[in-house]
């Protein structure tokens, strides 16, 4: 089994029960074993502004994403809320549009989850 | 690249996004270049209501109509808050219950989306 | 037409119109025209809780069960809210990882809808 999973991301409050979900997933099916991608837009992406007080959240984030998951963050998103691209961690990338992300990633067969 | 790209919309307070969502969307992929369908059920209806404050939200719903984009409005939540399907813009449909169309969306390849 | 649906549920509150949803469903398609499971993760399982005042809600997921409706139940959010398997409804299974069950719906050609 190699299954591919994208978590949909929209709002800032849910950014626990993302890595909650995606932790409970990679111990259940074993690390290397699955294709995790998370698309974050909307306002969620308020995690990132200069004044979020999400340090913990955002270790986590690095956590996951040094265990291979890969997250991708909406560029209308970021503007729309005034953050600098800049400013984000590295192992953070943008993309034009989220919902564009999330549409070709079910095409290439990617399970879509919105937690 | 020719996307099909379902959103499903239960919750009234949701269109805007739903709106900005597909806007970006389009945008991105370029006009003509993507099947984009909306599936509204449950409170999401009450946009629809007599009494609704909603004459922005359906200015932009008209728009986006009119650049191809399809929108569906299941016929069991219009009876469950009692908004007459007369009363509705002319360029919805609607389908006898929305989750059966998002079921059969998806197996004619459109992506899921929960904004 | 055989649809294939697979329901997620994440927040307790929404338990009444998943069932709304899968009821209008069952009634457009007709019984035994479609495979539905529900997967319950996250705060929802709280329903199955000592103190939940939700029994009204419980016999209406057992009707649905008598029709033929799967409920599949994440064990980590099980444990988390501090729930015995043992106090579970004969008809609830447990999975795992609600996550990996759905991803491996999606696989077999389920819909995913998100009420």
């Amino acid at each position: 089994m190699n299954l591919k999973v994208l978590f949909h991301i929209n709002e800032a409050r849910r950014w626990q029960m993302v890595f909650t979900n995606i932790t409970n997933f990679i111990n259940d099916v074993g690390p290397g074993n699955a294709a995790i991608e998370v698309v974050a837009n909307g306002e969620a992406v308020t995690i990132f502004a200069d004044n979020s007080d999400h340090g913990l959240l955002l270790e986590e984030m690095q956590k996951l994403a040094k265990r291979g998951v890969e997250f991708m963050v909406c560029r209308n998103a970021l503007r729309s809320q005034a953050i600098d691209e800049g400013n984000l961690p590295s192992f953070i990338k943008v993309v034009p549009a989220g919902i564009t992300e999330i549409a070709r990633k079910q095409v290439e067969g990617y399970a879509y989850i919105k937690p």
